[in-house]
């Protein structure tokens, strides 16, 4: 490596909602050392679907981590008891070195697409990433078999981030990537996505435990309500690595000037 | 009461984040009563900062709760073991006679402006609903003293639910509103107002447990980055209701043209 060249290498921080011995941040973690210092910061347990949730009443722990020891090596390993929100923040402030360049999270076993990604922990660590004005990147992988093989969607996920590494993020944006569950070659391209509208139609489960009370584990029904081409659910459906550019700015501007109208008090 | 009147009331379904028991549920359910049937479905306990968590990992419960009993009367109550988000969807599957007209969320003992919404149990409570096609507004009450009077801001939540209930919503919109603490009679208005930009500095408090084990308290500062007065803080600040429309819909539609023409693979 040429001289001067390792002190641009970017900063890169890597999060996901799996936990961190899940092997989907492993592969995404070996990725990113082709691109720069790689900084761990991942839950120490499994925080699958608890979205934005953040940890206020009781405390959060965090100590260093065996990471990286089957032939690449990442700068710094932490897991932390608490939230892929909780992650992002508790790094930025304590673990790490300095402000990351980019945050990327994932890679998620299985999809975070349409109205999920309101319930992805793993979204959430890029969206807080975001908030701090930090360029971020979410990724997964549309498959949900125990033995999925996470080596073509670290593929993808290196060759996005070099580009966002390359030509950086609009303000505010981050981007939501989801990878079909394919050999690299089967992949037909990647798409810039919308959101699809969709929804989970509930049907929990009721059970009686043994002491004869009643029990609900949740279960349901996606349904897919958007005819569009352009979706995160169309594009994985046929083949291409969705991406979907997000905010955090909630406000709905379209209905602004109709609800100024109503004389509410 | 007119015969015939009663079949038209709405139903309408109160939930919240800082439980069943908060003295915020107690008064926007007793403003619902007179607007429609009320039926609660409520966390057992605090759910503050659990954003749009759900809980898929252990079972969720529900029981019915005495609830209402000071001078007003709910068509039913029941208490969740689980996220404000778990409470929307088991009510809609299990716990009402059907579906409701309408979900109101709060009154919230805090603001959940600006960036807040993210992390927001009683926000997430509305999102759910309007995910499933249903209005729904939920309320904060802007202040934090343990005996804030909540009675000024149920009788904005009472008039601002009348005019949603005659005039519906936009598709697929959900209000956000926050009222500051203050008598009715300070109050400058109700302004439709945007989220602002902002965004929290953590501070986390470092400490040693008695087993010399380092944990940490998130704490920060909370940073408003936004010069506009259209926004949800400037008009709390100001005195007034802010009701910030908002959607679920995260996809940053503005930017989606110049990244569809970088060469991602």
């Amino acid at each position: 490596m040429p001289s001067g060249q390792s002190a641009a290498r970017p900063q890169i921080l890597v999060c996901n909602d799996d936990g961190i011995d899940a092997r989907g941040i492993q592969g995404l973690a070996r990725a990113m050392t082709a691109i720069g210092d790689v900084h761990v910061v991942a839950p120490m347990d499994e925080q699958s679907a608890v979205g934005h949730a953040i940890t206020m009443r009781t405390p959060v722990r965090a100590r260093r981590w065996p990471f990286g020891d089957s032939g690449f090596e990442v700068k710094s390993a932490h897991a932390v008891r608490g939230t892929p929100a909780d992650c992002i923040k508790i790094a930025i402030d304590k673990l790490l070195p300095g402000m990351p360049d980019l945050v990327v999270s994932g890679i998620n076993h299985g999809a975070n697409t349409a109205v999920n990604v309101l319930y992805s922990g793993t979204v959430s660590a890029a969206t807080e990433a975001s908030i701090l004005g930090i360029d971020a990147v979410a990724f997964s992988l549309c498959g949900y078999t125990r033995g999925a093989d996470f080596g073509p969607a670290a593929d993808v996920a290196r060759s996005i981030v070099e580009k966002v590494v390359d030509v950086g993020l609009p303000r505010g944006i981050l981007l939501n990537v989801n990878i079909p569950s394919a050999a690299a070659d089967e992949l037909q391209g990647a798409l810039i996505t919308r959101q699809a509208r969709a929804r989970w139609e509930e049907e929990f489960e009721e059970r009686t435990d043994p002491f004869d009370e009643v029990y609900y584990w949740l279960s349901g029904r996606f349904v897919d309500m958007d005819g569009r081409s352009n979706t995160d659910l169309w594009a994985i459906d046929n083949g291409y690595v969705s991406i979907t550019p997000m905010h955090h700015d909630l406000t709905a501007n379209e209905a602004i000037a109709s609800l100024a109208e109503i004389d509410w008090l």
